[in-house]
This record gives C-alpha cells, sequence and structure tokens, in this order.
C-alpha cells in the first residue's frame, strides 16, 4: 500500500478506512499501486502538525518559503519525465503536445512566480498611515490549508503542485493536500519532491502533508477543523457544496471553483463576417483536453438565421470528423450522457454525436446539440447543464431582446464570450448584452475563446456562484490568488521594533510597494 | 403607523405582518410612533427595486454616486438637531459629548470619504498587463447589497448612513436598509434625507430603500435572494449565525461583525511600572457607551502577584465609584446578567457589581469579576461569554506559559491589546505571546485601549470567526471596507472602446492608481 505524509512521516496505515487503485482510462484497466483512504484519525494528527507548523513559520517566513518553492520547482524539473509518464497513464493526457510541454513548465513557472511574490512582499499590500501610526498587511491564516485538486490538470492544479497550493503557500501556510484520486501516483510524486524541498530548506516537517482519498465526513472534519485556515476546492458542484456546507458551518473561508458553462455569444455581424473561422475556433476551443477545462465553452447563443444555420453545419462538421479524445476516467462517459440526457429531455436536439464512443479507452462522441431561445427560457437552470466533455449547446435566439434574456438567466460563471464584426457591425448589439452578461461572469473576452487562462496578475479565474464561492476572489494569478488564504493584521500603535519588517517605517528590500499615506510607493516612511 | 420606502415610494403596508414601538430606554417607556414588520412580499418588492436600480446604475456610476453621498451628507447636517435628538431618545446617548459632536461628524465624514473614494476610483484596483491585454478590477455586485445596522452606533454603523451603507453604495451598489429596531425613528430620518438626496442627484428611485423589522424567515429570504449581491450584518452572534446560514447555502456572500471580548494582556513590567494608570485607562475603555463598544475590552490578563492584586482594587475603585449608565433598551440588564451568570457558573467571581442597578433608566452596575488562568483554561469557551455593558473579567495566569496558554485559548477577536513596560523590561515575554494572540484578531494594539476605531485606509475592524465571519475583509476602513461588495470583473482582450474607463490606456481621471506591469502608477498605459 502507498504511504500518507503526515507530520513528516511517510507512512503506510494499518487500519485504513478503505483503499483503491487508480485507472488507466486509456485501457479501461486498473492500475496496480493500492491507495489507502484515509482516516479522521489521520487527519486530526494532520491538522494538529500544520497547526504546528504554522506556528514555527510565524509571519515572518517569506525568504524560507520562496526558497522552498524554487527547490520544489527545481525537484520537479528533475523528475519532469516521471510525472509525465505517470500523469499520462492515470489521465488518458498525451504526453506531447500537453503534459511535457505544455502543463508542466505552467506548474513550474506558477511556483516561481509564487516565489518571487514571496520574496518581493508586495502581495501582501501593507498600508500604512503615519499620522495615526495605524498599519495593516496581509498575513498568514495562522493553520493549515487544505487543498482539494480537480481531475483535469494532474499539474496545473495539483493539490501538491499546482495553482491553490503555491498560492496558500506563498503567502505563509502550511498545505495539506488530498490528492485527486483520479491521479494519486502524480501527486504522490509531487509531495515526494515538496517535501524533499521542505528537508533541503529547513521548512517545519508539517509543512506539507498528503491524502490520497477522505470518506466524506473526515473531509467535512477537516474542512471545519478550528486549526484549519481555509480551503481551497476545485471539483465537482456535488462535492463543493458539500464541503461549503461544513466549512460554513464553522466558520472557515472555503474557496471553490465548481462549475461553469462559459457561454459564447457570437453576434449577427461576426457570423456575417466569419462564420467558418469561428466554427473552428470554438471546435479547437471546446475539445481541448477532451472538452474537460473548466473555461470549456459548453454553451453557444447565436440569432436564428441563415448564417447561424450555415455555422452550425460547419461547427458540426468539426465535430463529428474528428476523433473523440480518452476522458479521464470511467465516470466520464455516464457523466457526459447524463448531462445531455437533462439537455435533450428539456428539449434540445442533438445534432452530431450523444453516444458513448467505442474503442479502447473511455470516450464519448464530440457532440453539438442546439436548442431555440424559447426553449433554453423555458427552464434556463436544467439547460445549463454542464456535460464535461467535447459538447457544446448552440441556442438560436429568435432576436437581440431574446439574446438578452438569455444571457440574463445566465448562472455565475467563469467566463463569458463575445465574438463581434471587426468593423463595428455588433456594436449596437453588444451595447445592450454585454452589462448584463457583466453581471454573471468573471471573465469577460472579446473575439478571443476562453480556454487559455493566463497565470498574470491581472487575471481572474472567478465567477459568481455557482462558478466560484464569492465572487471577490480568482485562483489564478499571483499575487491575487494568494488573498484567499490571507487574515487582515493590523497593528495600531505598536512600537516600532515589534512591527514586521513589511510595516516597519524602511522598506524591507527597497523594492516593495507599500501604499503610504495614499500613495502607492517603494520608499521609506518619511522619506 | 411609519411608512416603509420601497422602489422610490414611502408607503404604509396595509397589512403589516405585525408592529412594534421602540423604546425610550432612560425613561423606560414605549414611544408614541407605530412601526410595521414588513412581509416576504415587500422584500421581494424590494429586491426587485434593488436589481432594476443596479441595472440602470451599470460599472460606471462613480461621478453619481459620489455626488449621492456628498448629498448625503449635506442633508444629514441640515437635519443634524432632529437626529441628535431622535437617536438620544431612542438609545439613551448623550447628546453630548457624544451624538453630537462625535458620532455625527464621524458619520458624514465617513460618507464624505467614500464620496472620495468612489471619485478617485483608485479603490476598484484596476490591474493592467499590457502584453498580454488582460485587465482587471473591482465592479459592483450587480443587484441589491442588503444592511443590518446594530443597536450600539445610531449613527455611525447605521444601516442607512454608516460605515457599511457608505461602503456599499460607494462600491456601486443600491442598499436595503434593514433598521435596528432600537432606534427605528433615527433610521427613517436618515432613509428621508438619503431619498431626497436619491432625487436631487438623480440616482434609480430603488437606490435607497428601508424596512424597520422583518420576520426571520423573511430575513433569510432577504439575504439569500438570487438578485441580492451581498449583506453586511453588525449584531449578535445569534441573529449573525442565522442570517450567515441562509446566505451561504444560497451562495450569497455576508459580512458579520457579531462579537469579541477583545482581550487586554498586561504585562507584569507595564503592571509594575503604571498600575494607577492603567486601571484608570482600562475604565475608560471599558465605559465607554456604557461598555456597549463592539471593541469594549470584556476580558483582561494579568499575571498573579502583589502588582496585579493593586491594580484590580484600583481598577475596582474605578468601576464601583462611577454611576452606571443607561443602556440600549430593556434587554441590556437581563443580557448583561445572563451573561455574567455563565462566568460565574464556571468559576469567574465578583469583585464589583454584578447586579442591575436602580434608577429611571435601564442599567447595570459597572461590574469586575475576576478568575484564575486553571479556571479560565478550563473551559475557555464559556470564559468568553460577551456581557455586553460596562464587565471586564480580570485573568489571573500564574506564569507567563499560562498567560500565552490564554491567548492561545482565545476565539476570534476584532482587536487585542498588549500594555507592557515603556523601557522594555517586558520585551521577552511580548516575544512569547504576540505570535500566539496575533492569529486571533484582526487588530493588535501597543499601549493603547481598543475602542478607538479610526476611520483611516490601514484600519482592520475585521478579525477571526466568531468576531466576523471572514479573517480578509474589514468594515471599517475605506476604501478596503468598499471590497467586500464587489465582484472582480477581468477583461480578456476586449476592444479598447468597450473597455470600462478605469481600465482605457488612458488614466480616467489623472490621478487614479493602477497597477501597470506590476508597477502602481498614475500614468497612463504606454506612457
Amino acid at each position: 500500500m502507498q504511504p500518507v505524509l503526515i507530520d513528516g512521516n511517510w507512512q503506510t496505515p494499518q487500519s485504513p478506512a478503505d483503499t483503491f487503485q487508480a485507472v488507466n482510462p486509456a485501457e479501461k484497466t486498473e492500475m496496480s499501486a493500492i491507495y489507502p483512504v484515509s482516516t479522521g484519525d489521520d487527519v486530526n494528527r494532520a491538522v494538529q502538525a500544520a497547526k504546528e507548523a504554522a506556528d514555527e513559520l510565524g509571519i515572518d517566513s517569506a525568504e524560507r518559503i520562496a526558497d522552498f518553492l524554487e527547490t520544489f520547482a527545481d525537484n520537479i524539473e528533475t523528475r519532469a519525465e516521471e510525472l509525465v509518464e505517470q500523469a499520462s497513464l492515470e489521465t488518458g493526457f498525451a504526453k506531447e503536445p500537453r503534459l511535457g510541454s505544455v502543463e508542466l513548465p505552467r506548474t513550474t513557472n506558477q511556483l516561481k512566480q509564487a516565489a518571487a511574490a514571496a520574496r518581493d512582499r508586495s502581495w501582501c499590500r501593507a498600508t500604512i498611515d503615519s499620522s495615526s501610526n495605524i498599519r495593516s498587511k496581509y498575513g498568514p491564516l495562522g493553520g493549515g490549508v487544505a487543498v482539494f485538486g480537480p481531475n483535469n490538470f494532474p499539474f496545473a492544479f495539483n493539490s501538491c503542485a499546482g495553482g491553490d497550493f503555491a498560492a496558500a503557500v506563498a503567502a505563509g501556510n502550511p498545505v495539506i493536500a488530498k490528492a485527486n484520486t483520479g491521479h494519486p501516483g502524480t501527486t504522490r510524486i509531487f509531495a515526494e519532491a515538496a517535501f524533499d524541498a521542505v528537508k533541503t530548506t529547513g521548512l517545519p516537517k508539517g509543512m506539507i502533508q498528503l491524502f490520497y482519498r477522505l470518506k466524506p465526513a473526515d473531509g467535512f472534519q477537516l474542512v471545519s477543523h478550528p486549526f484549519i485556515g481555509a480551503t481551497g476546492f476545485t471539483g465537482s458542484k456535488y462535492a463543493g457544496i458539500k464541503l461549503k456546507e461544513a466549512a460554513d458551518k464553522a466558520g472557515k473561508p472555503i474557496y471553490l471553483e465548481m462549475s461553469s458553462v462559459n457561454p459564447v455569444f457570437i453576434l449577427p455581424g461576426a457570423l456575417r463576417e466569419r462564420a467558418s473561422e469561428l466554427a473552428e475556433e470554438l471546435y479547437g476551443s471546446c475539445s481541448l483536453g477532451a472538452g474537460q477545462f473548466c473555461t470549456n465553452p459548453g454553451l453557444t447563443a447565436v440569432q436564428a438565421g441563415e448564417d447561424s444555420e450555415n455555422f452550425l453545419t460547419k461547427l458540426a462538421d468539426h465535430f463529428s470528423s474528428n476523433a473523440p479524445q480518452t476522458l479521464l476516467g470511467k465516470n466520464g462517459p455516464r457523466d457526459i450522457a447524463g448531462g445531455i440526457k437533462i439537455l435533450t429531455q428539456k428539449g434540445a436536439e442533438v445534432v452530431v454525436g450523444g453516444q458513448e464512443a467505442d474503442g479502447p479507452g473511455y470516450a464519448f462522441q464530440n457532440t453539438v446539440l442546439r436548442a431555440s431561445g424559447d426553449t433554453f427560457l423555458a427552464d434556463p437552470e436544467a439547460l445549463q447543464t454542464e456535460a464535461f466533455g467535447a459538447v457544446t449547446l448552440v441556442i438560436f435566439a429568435k432576436d437581440t431582446e431574446q439574446m438578452k434574456a438569455v444571457a440574463g438567466s445566465m448562472e455565475g460563471n467563469l467566463t463569458g464570450c463575445f465574438y463581434t464584426h471587426t468593423q463595428g457591425e455588433d456594436d449596437e448589439i453588444y451595447d445592450q448584452i454585454e452589462p448584463v452578461l457583466r453581471q454573471k461572469v468573471g471573465r469577460l473576452l472579446n473575439d478571443k475563446m476562453p480556454t487559455g487562462v493566463a497565470v498574470v496578475p491581472s487575471m481572474n479565474h472567478g465567477g459568481p456562484y455557482p462558478a466560484t464561492g464569492h465572487p471577490g476572489f480568482t485562483s489564478v494569478g499571483i499575487p491575487a490568488s494568494m488573498l484567499r488564504f490571507a487574515a487582515g493584521h493590523c497593528y495600531d500603535a505598536v512600537r516600532p521594533h515589534r512591527l514586521p519588517v513589511e510595516l516597519q517605517n524602511k522598506n524591507p528590500t527597497g523594492e516593495m510597494w507599500r501604499s503610504i499615506d495614499g500613495t502607492w510607493t517603494k520608499s521609506d516612511v518619511g522619506s
């Protein structure tokens, strides 16, 4: 049985709550390694160790944390081949062009950005009012951060190496990683590489801990434990809402990224101008990662007419002429079929696809559905059911007013796109619908598909519920993503030598941005 | 019956759910005005009107909002005498030195600061990455903000004029104010003054709405309604937790300020040095507003010994020699007695006070209790029971280790104070205990009492649960308090003429702070 990592020890549980094996989705076979389902006692020990690590770290750990994150990134690069091999087996994703040259560098880049942010310290938004001598900044939460990773990015969102991990650690918090059960072996390698970096850089031994799986009640215990600072979760709405309920009841912050159909509004002028190009672009975005991206465009809105019928024909050609890709796990085909069933029961029609695909691996036909605006508006909630694969539902609105109503009935989403005529012929329609869609999404795009999520400070990978649990935070983009894992620390009349270095008169690095008496500056206080 | 304000109409309900009257606590008499308890239908109408107002306002309302806030502040100043008169009747607070010359100017100052922040636009933290052309900022929530105000600041935290109101409006959101039932008349005057300003400045008629009271189920409906953006609540833990549960279930942000005993740690050197001065200072802070401040120091920790016994004697002298003040309402004496009962049942002893005070108004004797560190640590949760009045419990820890344990067993608090020797004799003890207390409080003070809450950008009037509902936000301090009522709005490859002015290349005011490619600047993009 594979060991878990608790309190600095790789340990094989004597009496696990249960065991499980990962599945190779490209071959529909169980893999040989056996992983334990951990117990509530294990959770308690890990949470205690994380609390001790948080206490040992204190609030001035920036340099140590940065060293750790950089060493960890180096360790990952050293073990890149092994990681790519394991993740490809566990997820069915291609080693190239995806895992090795795209997702792995993205992951180490995130860790290095997080290290730079920790070292730079500007992330903590030091705010100093010199006349009242009140000073504040963000600081660590004083306990562990639990991270639950999703199945669809085994590296970049891995609970022990991905965006939430990097953000939580860079903000000064120990992490308790709960592996996604789809790729426990990949996560174990990350945890080994991380814990090696913990030892190399002398961080507290409870800094990084790892579980593979927990029973629901033990997961609730983890996110609601008094010693937990916060939780980051990316995954299904079903599991997310249950964890949220437990965390909310205990007054513990939980940041969720759950579900999104990422509507794309293609306005009439754009269709007139470049329907072929748009059909190809939409297919490309819908089929990335076998359609299993959080930002996958699952809903497309057009205005009914000849142009949109032509567009649909071209779109359907792309979907039907390209081979289905391997899905992440054995539930994939069933879940997609379940989603499509709800859509068709509510009046959507399958244009192409709609069935599980034959072949050696778990797969589902690339699928396009259509529905009228009237059909959509009769039950917008059901018709926003996510089918997590290469599936898009095209809504044919009868006019601009109805397209606006479709936008108005969207749930909270991570993204929303407008495709518009390049010479301004859609400007009037855009101006009518954009204010409605703006309220529903975290990121609004123009003539660009949502599937690229750049790791830049201005990124907002967030959005209103149920896309996430809070509309004011982002899970991608450093340093903003770090603010999820931080508490407000104010110092009122605290004597100078007792202030954290970020709030002392002298700028601790000479390069840190601070807001002093309303001015953002790198200067010292009083200079 | 007094009218409510819904959708731009002052209207007297035909079939209210119930009615109530306010009480004059200085005379223990019911006041004559009759106020309606509003219905669920009223809630639905108000929420719909707020949504329409949010849509009409859009995301570029900064100038209109700023004009409104300034006009409202002027209207308040015009009606200052009437407000002071009414609030004094409803709360028992002195017209002077408190209501007229302290709390009212603070309130109008907050509104003017909020207006300046709206106009300045820096609050929205515009972040621009020019190479990827991704731009983001905070924007309004797209629906109404419900504000529930507390009883203890009829002006500065009033649901229709106070800090939450100012922050929500300045961030671009309509407000639905739920008056504290202790001062409905005061709140009505504010709502009149606010709605007059709405009309003068041409804002949407659903911008400001007012209820006096709601049945619990209708309150839950308000905070969880799909058209509500968020809720701000200041009040009891009991009510706050119920509202939180309803809002959480609907995925709606709710910001709560609930309870806090605001521990004061007086270290041995400080007691040696200036016990008399400290006793006087602590009494002064404990008795402000009859002890009914959110930041009232309800728990004091000292180390057992002769100095601390002397200190207690002096402290008790102040408490017993000063007359009790009028409490806010008829439940005050009962609630304080209930709190003290829990404390004494768990081993605390009354030193002075402990009984309801005789007299024309609702009052309770100024009360000091004591308990050993052992007693406290045997049931720290019960011994942190808040007695909302001029009551403090002095804990006698046997040594530094036990003082540290007391700090470690504190719940989340708004504030925590250290009093220390002026010449550094307490530095060693401070260094041991401060990291523990730091994790438990939003604002840490040094040789200063917590009851002053300056309205400056660096203020953090927040803290871990159950002091508030989220450790990353503050309800006082502009512009930070505005971020509670904002959503992340990202624009990815959106064409220049479609960007909000805050994110266009040209700085919209020439004075707005923006983070462009990692640099905080007032310059244009690309300059």
